[in-house]
């Protein structure tokens, strides 16, 4: 395989890491954070204004894909790209992470998981050589492995069990991935290590994968109820021993410092739902923490969401984005969106450059302080 | 008042005319349509989306913006166009109509109309001074008078008393906008003709508002519950006793062949929630009459909505779009709206070059003889 990553820069005072990820659809600068799209759009945002405000990956969700419109009708509409008018790259999951959170009446055999569809009840089944078929089916620039999923908290036994499922289902994906020409082809395949809260069997769950020299690796089962401290702790106990010459990835994180702290620890990719999500519900992201516009102080506030954060909505004054909530108008989500995807995206490039400068640790400390204690202020 | 309209060509065949308004926020070709901006917004469009499509002027309501946010805080804010970020003219109703359609508890008196808000129940009253205020407040380059519009169908009598009273209050705006220097300033108010389904009574409505020099008329009252050829009589039973060399506007109307019906009738403007309202709920427009998404005919379907129609949802196929509708996304709602106001706009924009090329008589018949033929086929 071709080298597909390059490590430009590595911070002395933290394990963050300056990178830069080819794929088909081009390349990607990390850390990155990606937009998630999941039934095929980002909500509520077009192709255009996510150009416009620098995203350079999405991502799509492959369990709803599968459920409608269906892999095989994207992929006899020509792939993910041309379906949803996106021509960046794409990362897909591997539905695993939805079957174990929303399916209802899931068996995990050892040849994958079946489940009822949440949407009619259909009995459906996910195991290596479905989930890679569909994601191929999509056209993925990075597909991910199914794992196993365990919840939190979780008992050590069944913890072990799950990672060394995950290991034998990570080296059935690359096979079946092999088979079919997509890996060949500069598709990427990313494994995914769990291991809950147990520091060696994170270990195990890493060092199994890194031998299977694929393309890239995430940090699975973080963000399912544990405190962020656990989170944290569990990301540490795993990027370690992740290949270094490989992106990393955390799927599904998180808050703006738990980014920052993430970057730290040496991750290089990031997706979460929270921005777009929050967004319709009248919630922004600031330096100085989340801002509810539905406040009544905002009502002839003139100032834009942020000062010097250059987008589309930043036209638009908080007193007007506030009348928009209120009056539940959809182009409160669009907007919203905007600005929340925007500021996810320019803190991610401001980290890019700190990392690059050689100051990412004092930078991203004081970055989470003023965060924090405007959020503070605002609670009190 | 300096002459700020122009009819650059008069139909032969037809009444249909090519104008030229001039506003503070620009020039509008003529004939034009507007779209609906409610509450502040075209409802899941962004300015720069309605300017991409080519829209000259869009429409705000009086009723809605007073209730929320409040035509005070607008005013303080800087006016509508600055609040909502479109710089281009703005058109906006009286309130009237939606006292009279909306309101519980209205109570018609000579001053004005008092009614129970629809958000609240809080009392509020609209009179001549009112509404003008209110309008001035907002900056609306096209002030609308406030008028009484009956019900279909209405006793001849009630309908000549509103008539009256219509004029009486019509005269009053103009005293008020004289007055406070909105006239003066260049801002336009337009007059509204009523008269129900008596040609009489509307010849009289006409003749009468026509005395009163104002910049435009609007023929009212119609798109009330009568049926298609009632709503054409009347509008034919005004138009011809409202000043030729004023523009001439059809309130709140009407689907695509209505639109072409009513410039051969000599109507100059026009705005319509239609377009954006069935958007949201899968329905689009083609020359071949409107097309519902929803159908399982366009699963696999990778044409645009139509052919040639040169706008950002047009990079998407008729499967995305269904998909999407599906799916409940918002995206749906907002790429539907752009497909159908500018479906609309490059109606009235097709129509204009076949008034200056003189065959707008010919080309409207064949055009609706085509829509409609296409509707009849996709309904049996």
């Amino acid at each position: 395989m071709s080298k597909h990553f390059d490590l430009i820069k590595t911070d002395t005072a933290t394990a963050a890491r300056r990178g830069r990820l080819r794929t088909l659809h081009g390349v990607i600068e990390t850390p990155i954070f990606m937009p998630v799209g999941t039934q095929g759009t980002v909500k509520a945002v077009t192709p255009a204004q996510l150009r416009e405000i620098g995203s350079q990956i999405i991502l799509g969700n492959t369990y709803h894909l599968n459920v409608r419109p269906g892999s095989e009708l994207i992929k006899e509409l020509g792939g993910l790209h041309r379906f949803m008018g996106w021509d960046g790259p794409i990362l897909t999951d591997s539905g695993g992470f939805q079957v174990f959170s929303l399916a209802k009446l899931r068996e995990v055999r050892e040849d994958g998981v079946a489940f009822a569809s949440q949407l009619d009840g259909a009995k459906l089944f996910l195991g290596p050589k479905e989930v890679m078929t569909i994601q191929a089916n999509l056209g993925s620039d990075i597909a991910m492995v199914i794992d196993e999923c365990p919840p939190w908290p979780c008992e050590r036994d069944a913890c072990a069990r799950a990672v060394e499922r995950s290991q034998r289902w990570a080296e059935q994906c690359k096979v079946v991935a092999t088979d079919n020409g997509f890996l060949g082809s500069g598709h990427h395949v990313f494994g995914i290590a769990q291991g809950s809260t147990f520091d060696d069997l994170r270990r195990q769950a890493a060092e199994g994968l890194a031998s299977l020299d694929l393309p890239g690796y995430a940090v699975g089962g973080v963000s399912v109820g544990e405190p962020e401290p656990e989170m944290l702790k569990q990301v540490g106990a795993t990027t370690p021993f992740l290949s270094a010459d490989k992106p990393r990835y955390t799927m599904g994180l998180g808050t703006p410092p738990q980014i920052l702290k993430m970057i730290a620890l040496g991750v290089d990719m990031f997706d979460c739902v929270m921005p777009t999500r929050v967004a319709r519900n009248g919630l922004v992201f600031t330096p100085d923490g989340p801002m509810n516009l539905r406040n009544e102080r905002f009502r002839t506030d003139t100032a834009p969401i942020v000062e010097g954060l250059d987008n589309y909505t930043a036209r638009f004054s908080r007193a007007y984005l506030r009348h928009l909530v209120i009056a539940e108008e959809m182009l409160a989500g669009t907007l919203l969106s905007i600005h929340n995807l925007h500021f996810y995206l320019d803190l991610v490039a401001q980290a890019r450059a700190h990392i690059e400068a050689g100051d990412y640790g004092p930078w991203h400390r004081a970055w989470i302080e003023r965060y924090e204690a405007g959020a503070a202020a605002r609670v009190s």
